[in-house]
């Protein structure tokens, strides 16, 4: 191919927040594809909350990046080099990329996907595992019903403002909680939230009170910590409590667990986890109501992209620091 | 009635244990009962964990007892007076007693009960909250299915002890936690358990890995605090946590939470309370399958019985310190 690869890959474990020194930037000759793979040049790649999880010896619901590999992560590209009866070269494809500018991939791990009706970056968002873990989440985990009160953290993040989104579009009350005053005025304004805290300045255990006088019926939980512990104070009966993610945690040396879980008993309340992954043979039937909703303006798929592969160590960092605002992509073809 | 009650009376809120400062003994001539009213002698108070819960000021699933007032305590006694048509003297009858040598309650908030078949202090146990405690929680919010694996912990104690057995009954492998040798023989003899782990000699969670080598399928949770999380690391896919109790934490001065709780995402699985007054329209129904497997020898109904009101204070700490064996039970009458 005549190619050189830029892959970012796991030099140390980090504890606490990852730095320049838990990656290695290496360059290498991309290989010619063997029969069945595809090399891929990346286009976007997709920064996810999820990816500190990873890099942590030990169980959870996929293996850790062990070190010396590629960095994992989602992404698109276009396909320069096919052998594979069912791609050419110019296809729009999204899967496990890795955090490098060429993949070299089975083609079975990856897919077509179609860029005239969406950004190609909406497929790293509301059409993509983004998209899937809000809906299946809220929908499957939550059992959102009309006139409920739903309530989201990290709700002007990816998954965060889809769920809010789908909240509205299944006739509840959505309230959104959120970093700062502009994404807060985004939730209410183009998300369509009914309300939106900033737990940066307020009590968000008095506001969730103010707000939501009868309790919350559904909490998506994408942050942990106090939030969780302010949302298991305002529990209506029955509530549901979907954890999804707990970002404030990630990087702590030991999380931290929600020290009133006993209102779960006290409201009759359940707490449930689980896996997108789970759900793979539904993401088609997804994918197509969550591209309605595009297409008629009801979803909104916001992305945030930062270009450049060479600032990934920097621009992952802006997840746990609350600076993106909508799903964060990294922008890394040449365009 | 010519009769001089003996009461004990909350004094002080506790921090931590409670001790003799908390209580205060009072004497008082037992006043004529009104119309529809009884008067109850005490035979038999019923210990529970969830007394201490009741100490605190703020909202539970229970008013809190106010400083002052008669300590909250189911009992059975037998009526002495009867101002209501449905009761006749020397009938017995549970309810709401409170820690007193007699009790004055209006007729309807009391209901008669059978000593011809199982012991009076039964009602207590088996045929009373703990039964349908363990009956609804285990059930209701376990499903347990058969051949799968249910660990109970505090599983010597009334509602745990039901709770196991009732998980064998329907064919589920029972695993209990429990303090000591003595309890730990307790269950896999007389109560019929699969297999016991002492939680004061054994390392929780390597015997749980080791018993459960496809993880726990129901955790039924009387304790919190480290054995929650010992549960929790080693959950099977799609296991259900029922939150019954946190009997290591009710003393603490601020609750521990568990640590590992995002363990619910990795293994899809959830972590759900319940207040059994909920159920209160199918109490009757339990009562008759408990009372069948009673008859049938498949249930054992076991109490404590610990004699004389004047022990109040000391006797209830047994919960705390682990020191009953079965259900805890303060003998009050002169018998």
């Amino acid at each position: 191919m005549n190619l050189t690869n830029q892959q970012f890959r796991l030099a140390n474990r980090p504890t606490g927040l990852p730095d320049r020194d838990t990656w290695e930037l290496t360059e290498e000759a991309v290989p010619d594809p063997g029969d069945g793979e595809l090399v891929v040049e990346a286009l976007y790649v997709s920064l996810d909350p999820a990816m500190r999880t990873w890099l942590n010896e030990g169980e959870s619901y996929v293996p850790p990046v062990g070190v010396g590999e590629v960095m994992r992560a989602l992404g698109v590209g276009q396909v320069i080099a096919s052998r594979d009866a069912s791609f050419e070269e110019g296809d729009h494809v999204t899967g496990l990329v890795g955090v490098q500018r060429y993949a070299v991939v089975p083609a079975k791990r990856v897919v077509k996907v179609d860029d005239s009706l969406v950004p190609l970056t909406c497929h790293l968002n509301a059409l993509g595992i983004p998209g899937m873990t809000a809906y299946f989440g809220l929908l499957e985990i939550g059992h959102p019903n009309a006139g409920e009160t739903v309530v989201v953290s990290a709700a002007a993040g990816a998954v965060g403002s889809l769920a809010g989104q789908i909240a509205r579009i299944k006739g509840c009350r959505a309230i959104g909680i959120a970093g700062g005053e502009e994404k807060c005025r985004l939730l209410t304004g183009e998300y369509g939230f009914d309300a939106a805290i900033d737990y940066k300045t307020a009590d968000v255990s008095r506001e969730l009170r103010r707000l939501c006088p009868d309790g919350i019926d559904v909490f998506f939980d994408n942050v942990g910590g106090a939030i969780l512990e302010a949302a298991l104070r305002n529990l209506a009966r029955g509530a549901r409590i979907v954890i999804c993610g707990a970002v404030s945690q990630y990087n702590e040396r030991s999380m931290a667990g929600p020290r009133n879980y006993m209102n779960l008993l006290v409201k009759r309340a359940r707490m449930e986890g689980f896996v997108i992954f789970d759900y793979a043979d539904r993401y088609a039937e997804a994918g197509r109501e969550l591209a309605g909703w595009i297409a008629s303006g009801q979803l909104i798929s916001r992305e945030h992209v930062v270009a450049g592969l060479e600032t990934f160590p920097e621009t992952l960092l802006m997840l746990y620091r609350g600076e993106n605002i909508g799903k964060l992509v990294l922008g890394v073809g040449a365009d």
